[in-house]
């Protein structure tokens, strides 16, 4: 028997708190989940920063990649059972496609580095470049592992996560605004916060997926399913994933980590020993080799050697981060809005602290939901629902709430402070800088700028 | 108004998954939580090497520490309402005990450290020592915050740990055979892993649970929820702590530090460049500021710096670690048996490993539950049931379930080794060491050594 | 002590699955409990014909009755705990209302009667007035209980439940757009039902809920909560309450008692034998004792006599409703469509089905929340938000999903016919009206009616 | 296609708050969940008079049934995937098997009647022999359908449920110590309690469950899971199925019918009227059909119209019913104790109760599992677990709980009397039965008899 289709005798399991169990099925995904690259995930939390708002979101991409394999997995099980191409014909679901679906899913993470998205930004990598890179290096164990499959079968993975593979349900099942991906991370990351708005029912939007020439659509019946997942979704964004003082650690993290690559021109040697792996990163040029070993402990690690750093801004970051010292900060209207923004900023700049690394304006907005716009820059596969006679209605034709949220960004602009700006208390008029404390705090009303 | 009595004027709270939300009322403990001591507990993991048999489980000691706080809160509050010292007498609840009882809580693993019981075992530090070094000495912010509640009170909460504490009430709730600690872990656990078993109901022992002169007992009508809580911790040994895969992982650790101890003599300097932090423990001299210094990620992220080492056992270890690959095990009946383990151990020394570091036998066993034995070497504080006239009865004497258990240690003895002894093909007679193999399997039966 | 202030040195408790216990502390809450009025609600479901579609939701008026009281029983000790007029001064909490708040929770469904809604506007009754008379009649147990608490306590009672009590913040704890009643019932109809889309974050919703001058108010902080409830709210209409199926069966029920009621003129000896409880009804001269005499089971009972009947609309009629066979329905799009309903009943009617007792129009439509319209019908209390500052914003202003949902009703018309129109054979054009059927089957597509 | 291999185009669902979905495939099942003999489930509660105690167990034999079908459907899906006997021969499942499986599994209750203990007891019916009856009687629809399969298939399934049938793994899928009976009420009886000590893990059951030669085993790595289970049935048994308080409504439910019985030699007109369809079962001489038309509602009914009687046993006994007012009780040693016992009563009818109607002994005892013991009056079917090898060891070998429990049987012995004995005020010694009360309570002590 090819290596494709060894299946494995009896089953095996992972306990998952979300799922109960992930079953796996096929060798080539065991020994995927065994390969180092999958492993490293363990090492990564899904959230970043986020666990220090809330303390149980300790959960990390590994679970949430197994996580996503398997709601793929089931979906594959239903497409067969249902919708095979050989019961209904074109439109239909093809299970030769099950092997790429099910890696795809699994792997669709594997390039995430530690503390994603502030390293990301502030090192110039990208974790879906790193996905690919990846998938398709021969020196890879993932590679190795696809490549076993047979030859072009690493790049076809690969395709599917840049969706450039030729097959839309494949695409849309990892990627779409209800994918696999998505529909796992709500219930784990919600699951693992403690929060109920993430909570949606997957059993029921199982129930009523199907695919279509075109992608996936799901049956008019299911249409509250789908609406109430939209509605999740929105909840998750502005209650956790936007959460201020998240935000506010990430801001820190992204000063500490930029005031380092700024020293390191001028006192490589420090950091040559006190985060050797950190270096080929402040240099700007790095192997992939080098990406695969950074995780968030190994972050962590060296924020806790540069406790020691003689350099004050520095160290003063580092223990921030490390001891939850989260800046604080005040919503406002429009980035526009510079002269109120530039007299805080001197404020703080008055009372001692460099603006550079102890200010910073955050702006995060997200889009719940978006119907096809063909001029749109990222244009968005909608989502469709389908009649009994096989007619497609979009979903914000038919649900008025998600209606509202169509093409509505949710979000906010804020602007980060040290907290010294507002609690400590400044009120004697003996202060040296009473003045410019009063006149800061007077700025800022029911948590907005004005 | 005196620290001690500082009450905020809004209770703070705290999302939680297990008790939903943590309630903060007092100053003391909000700066206690946000102590840079307390704070290390986010990187520390509650369960050690089981996140690698239940992935989902990555929770924190920091989470488990809020939760303790939360439950010995939720019990004040109940003894306070229902049997306070003013309402019936001796034997009642005074509530003056409540912030030290609150703080012991919240800081009873304080002294946590880097993969705790590993770590100790090798470098003999003791977590129960460490907690009191830091609850007791006056660098630490945990020691400073504790000492302006009044002279003497960073002292009271050690002594509640160390059980010298004068009021048994306060004591057995912090530490007995059914405290907030267990009850509080049990729970957690099982959420973060997913099992169902570990599940007990503790709003209804909360409901049952009162004080009385000696301690704490339970009304003879919560005699079924206290045995299921014995049944749940039973359970959660079994099946959860004692997984002979984590404990693979666990030998697997243990002979990586070991591996690095043992070299650090002969190559101090590669030591301390690539393990800083570690290099007090291999001197064998070390103060509690390098202690506090260590973590989880600490670790790990060392083990990432010795896949370039060149000692092939330090590299290998370090990569079997890292990338999830532990020994594999039989469990035999008596370590007595030494001709059999000498027997195995020559096996795998024949074929290429060198057997300190590649095998080992570990035994794990608890006692689910004990009643008061005064010769015993460690007497145990038995479970009392109270009658509606007052009589106390010991929990094993109306409980056939606990009665089975009581006194009976569960476990087994496991004796490791590589998967590679078992798992690879070595079927084929021109193998070098064919024979080898083949003898050491037929050792193999149904799991156990034969 | 006074009855009104007797307390029970043991709080008593109810497990309930959706609270956990219901906590009883007042001896008048559980002299209420134990009347017989309150006991009778264990023989009235929740949901009517509802468990027809969801088998689980089995549960009664009894268990929400409990459920509303245990919640305002929460919120009470939360505005006592955080809000007393004693500490905030005017708007704050009155402690003094709680007895008569935890009293109306308990007692606001006692008027419910046999399948509520149905029975109601068939027999010209109303479950509130008779809600009012249960609380005022000197015959009935709750009455002389209320009345031991003082003189004119039950009218008390009864005012808080007409919405005429004089303090705004207990009319709306028990009766506005976001009540105990409403928080209850949504839980509990989507615990039983085994649906998700109901559940909202309670603990959380009882964080932010606070007393302001004129009612009752929520943290701006909780908006998010708010809003989720309110969606909460919205699904449950839809996927629940407006089940088309649960409907066809009340529209069966509906036609079963009208059919006997006419009946009774004729065979008045037939009907004091076989359903004596009914004879007030159909004679449309009831006394409150014979209301209270009636439950759902009462009428299942006769509905089981009627078997026997020898007027075969009646039997038949009571034969589908015991045995579970809805009518069948499709949408259409307004009332006024007079032309098409007609030739779809005479279609009904042609093939041998009294119209008046096998077709039906049901319309239901629910407003998910609406602001306050000073000239609407029926005008409603408006959810407010308060600022850090105590400024109030209402709900739909900052929700752009709650605005989406203002003021817009939802919900379907339904014309409701027999099943052997649609699902029986008929496709032989030997069949006698085969024509008949299927230009019946011609007017449905896709569900709707054209 | 043959009646019996009708498979539905696409699955029917129904929603369940246990398992979340009930999945129907073959039309045979679905024409049976309609017929008017499982749609009668609907109006027989599942737990007789446990609701009296635990409000929230209002379910009904029509969702227990649901479930036993689905667990029964989840297994023969697991063993065809795993297990067939084309995968491993002998000892394999054979999927011919699963439609009568499937049938036994809906319709094992389907002889139950209302309150059925207390009924069956008084009125020597036997819910037994009624399933029997009503799967083999050639009037009822079940049987009518069952027959359509093929002749003699309604036998083949009634053969099921009285064991039998030749297959002893569809036997014991249905009835042994751990069946889908068993699974699904314990499930939910505790989800509808609220309590959570009935919760075992199923998923991990049904993942180590697996056929052999002469019924169904269990893998040896889900022992745990197995004890567990049994855990979880004896925490059931003692704390929800034999509480005191259900048990004082049922012994008042017997009462009172037996006050009936007795009456209606004397007033067969009253009840003729007050209560038809109970006549037949007076006069000892019923049919299937008469026993088909009873459920809970119509004796609740005929309790209300005997509110009315003028026999004033009748009548109080019908309140304190439909009322609660459940008789008290004292837990006693052995049911030889009769001089105390006597005294007792004598009492009781002392102060002016006839005993018969107002006092009784209970005895309610559950051995929670037994190994096979050949000479027992009803031997047990022991519960088999199986090696990798194949060896099968019985589970009490190697579980010390379950041994504790094992032929062990649980329980207690209660002595029911009037509330009025210890509850009312009769301290005054010019209260006319003053000694007689203070006697009485003299005897009891702790709850128990002395």
């Amino acid at each position: 028997m090819s290596y494709k289709q060894q299946v494995l005798p009896i089953e095996k399991v992972f306990r998952d708190p979300v799922h109960s169990y992930i079953h796996v099925q096929h060798q080539v995904i065991l020994d995927l989940i065994n390969s180092r690259e999958v492993q490293r995930l363990r090492r990564i939390h899904q959230l970043g920063t986020a666990s220090f708002t809330f303390h149980g979101a300790e959960h990390t991409r590994f679970s949430h990649s197994l996580g996503v394999y398997e709601i793929a997995r089931n979906i594959c099980d239903l497409f067969e059972r249902n919708y095979s191409i050989e019961q209904i014909g074109i439109g239909g679901w093809d299970d030769e496609e099950r092997l790429v679906t099910l890696c795809a899913a699994l792997l669709h993470d594997i390039g995430h580095g530690a503390y994603s998205h502030t390293f990301e930004h502030l090192f110039q990598t990208d974790h879906e470049a790193q996905t690919v890179a990846i998938l398709t290096s021969p020196e890879t164990e993932v590679y190795q592992i696809l490549n076993r499959v047979e030859a072009g079968f690493p790049e076809k993975v690969a395709s599917v996560i840049t969706k450039e593979y030729p097959n839309p349900q494949v695409v849309q099942l990892i990627s779409s605004q209800i994918d696999a991906d998505r529909m796992d991370y709500l219930l784990r990351d919600a699951y693992y916060t403690g929060v109920e708005y993430g909570t949606f029912d997957l059993r029921r939007i199982l129930r009523v997926i199907r695919p279509y020439e075109h992608g996936i659509s799901f049956s008019m019946s299911g249409m509250h399913a789908v609406e109430d997942y939209i509605v999740s979704r929105y909840q998750m964004y502005v209650q956790v994933y936007f959460h201020p003082t998240s935000r506010g650690m990430e801001v820190g993290l992204s000063h500490l980590l930029a005031r380092a690559k700024e020293l390191y021109t001028k006192q490589p040697d420090y950091f040559d020993r006190s985060a050797p792996l950190l270096v080929p990163f402040f240099k700007e040029h790095f192997q992939l080799e080098d990406y695969l070993k950074l995780d968030d402990g190994v972050l962590n690690t060296y924020f806790i050697h540069w406790l020691e750093s003689d350099d004050p801004i520095l160290n003063d970051l580092a223990r921030r981060f490390l001891n939850r010292k989260p800046l604080k900060s005040a919503t406002f209207l429009s980035p526009q809005d510079d002269a109120l923004l530039e007299a805080l900023t001197s404020a703080v700049e008055k009372v001692g602290f460099n603006p550079t690394y102890y200010t910073a304006t955050n702006s995060s907005f997200d889009l719940p939901y978006d119907f096809y716009r063909p001029n749109a820059k990222s244009s968005r596969t909608q989502i469709e629902l389908q009649e009994k006679d096989g007619t497609l209605i979009e979903l914000s034709h038919v649900s008025a709430l998600v209606a509202a949220l169509a093409g509505q960004s949710q979000g906010d602009h804020r602007f980060y402070f040290p907290r010294e700006m507002i609690h400590e208390d400044h009120s004697s008029s003996y202060d040296l800088f009473h003045d410019t404390y009063m006149q800061f705090r007077a700025h800022i009303h029911n948590g907005a700028l004005i």
